[in-house]
């Protein structure tokens, strides 16, 4: 297993930072005020495709040799993933494979799509998802980029912790969202090395909690049936992003659903930007109150903002 | 008639900077593409209340002598300038008297008392707002502020402008929204005098025309029955206004509800930022494609972000 470390987060950057956006860190002196604390909102809700994903993605795909580029690349996704893969290879000129879902919404399979890349569907199941991605990729010989449980994946997503804390200074708290563990472990990266004093929180939905439950057992405990309104916290944790969450984490913290959902519509009326559930965790956080956090700096991760509009969570 | 001129936008500038905020220019690369333009947004959805409106209202409060500030200022408003005169006022520490129509929604009346404003309710009438604010002014000796024909306020506005001048250089278009004419003015304030050559463009309603009617005949044609989802654009163009506007404007365009909505759902989708449609009305004109303005760089005011998250027009 190969564990990235913090050069190859800076190699991550100086990498993508051609084709990524450097994205704005926000404040809402309302938000401050409401909870006491002065909240540093890092919105990946603005990168490309709308998340975080495609820093990872961007990195993994132009981290490969001109050969290995060749070959194409390939992924399994209904999500960010599918879309930030998508671009990069239309970016760098090569192909990309998308294994999704045969239930996947139209939108998701347009943007794919949009991107050029060539998509492959399959039955809602991870089997389905993992034998037809093994079979496009002896197909094509084209060459996987895991979700997240992939170095590349992780030294890229580790890029949005490293910019916001060159932007502000003195953080005593760092929250991220924790699915499959790609953007908390980059974090945890960039964090433990450039400011080891800051303490990392992870925000996990109460309805999918593995990530929770696995800190505690030792071990990772896989993400069976997780009923939660983030749709892009429901797998389990990956070996890399276990091995690197276990080693520096402060907390995992769960939450509810009733509280994502407060928080995300707390932000969209506070703050006026799109954020998706997923992100809007971080903010529950501070509304359940589980740990108290009054008067601390905190620097929260907003991963991103992709939102179906006709389907909001409060209707 | 006190018609402003620039060195009231400056004035104003001075005087807000300390209360207001220096909103962001963003722009997309998508809707660039979009429309083979390059759009450079004026963020006054993240201004404080959501809207510009604090501008405005702020100057006039922070422009009343010690003598003339003790007796506390009024208005009619059921929107925007409902909050932020009670803000401004609230800041200064002087008294707000606010008339409301009862059928005013919940969540207008909450912010308004939230800031410690004095609410007067009276029938949803434009008869019944005026004559219930006589009375308030007579009892209270209070001063009325107007929501936009009154020259503190439309040069609180013109400092948008002026902030989009001093961020974007060689702007060939902006393109504001036009009701009552506060924005628009202010912004013809300060577009005339910074960059002579940029042609202003309103954006207007096609159910609620009457400033597009006012210029083409010359006279100030009263808003009868509007009809429209861009609920910030209801009202007749001010006196002080309609000269500003009839000076300086380059063209008025109308534009359907359908393109408007369009647009609002293209800004949110796109650019993850909530904006309200009689903000979104500005890039219904490039979806409406009225006027060719494509190779050109285009500053767009958005003018604000307050919008019911239980309502939206596309649902």
């Amino acid at each position: 297993m190969i564990i990235p470390n913090f050069n190859d987060v800076k190699a991550a950057e100086d990498i993508i930072k051609t084709y990524a956006n450097r994205t704005p860190v926000l404040s809402s002196r309302t938000l401050n005020q409401m909870f006491s604390v002065e909240i540093f909102f890092k919105c990946e809700n603005f990168q490309k495709v709308g998340a975080f994903k495609f820093r990872g993605a961007c990195n993994a795909v132009f981290s490969l040799s001109e050969k290995e580029a060749k070959k194409g690349v390939a992924t399994h996704s209904s999500g960010n993933h599918a879309q930030a893969l998508a671009l990069a290879a239309k970016i760098r000129g090569i192909e990309a494979h998308i294994v999704m879902p045969e239930n996947s919404t139209q939108v998701k399979i347009d943007a794919v799509a949009g991107y050029g890349a060539n998509i492959i569907f399959c039955k809602p199941t991870l089997d389905a998802r993992e034998s037809t991605l093994d079979e496009v990729v002896k197909k094509t010989d084209a060459i996987f980029i895991h979700p997240y449980d992939n170095p590349k994946v992780i030294a890229g997503q580790g890029t949005a912790a490293l910019e916001l804390l060159s932007d502000v200074k003195d953080l005593d708290y760092v929250i991220a969202p924790v699915g499959g563990g790609g953007l908390l472990s980059g974090t945890l990266i960039s964090v433990s090395f450039l400011s080891p004093d800051t303490k990392v929180i992870a925000a996990e939905p109460e309805g999918a909690d593995d990530a929770y439950r696995s800190i505690n057992e030792g071990k990772i405990i896989p993400s069976l049936n997780p009923n939660t309104v983030c749709d892009g916290l429901l797998t389990s944790l990956g070996e890399i992003n276990f091995e690197i969450i276990k080693k520096h984490i402060y907390r995992i913290i769960t939450v509810s659903d009733k509280s994502i959902i407060n928080a995300m519509r707390l932000i969209w009326e506070r703050m006026k930007i799109i954020v998706e559930p997923s992100s809007a965790i971080t903010l529950a956080i501070l509304l359940e109150n589980k740990i108290n956090l009054s008067g601390n700096r905190i620097g929260i991760i907003i991963s991103g903002g992709n939102v179906d509009l006709k389907k909001l969570p409060w209707l």
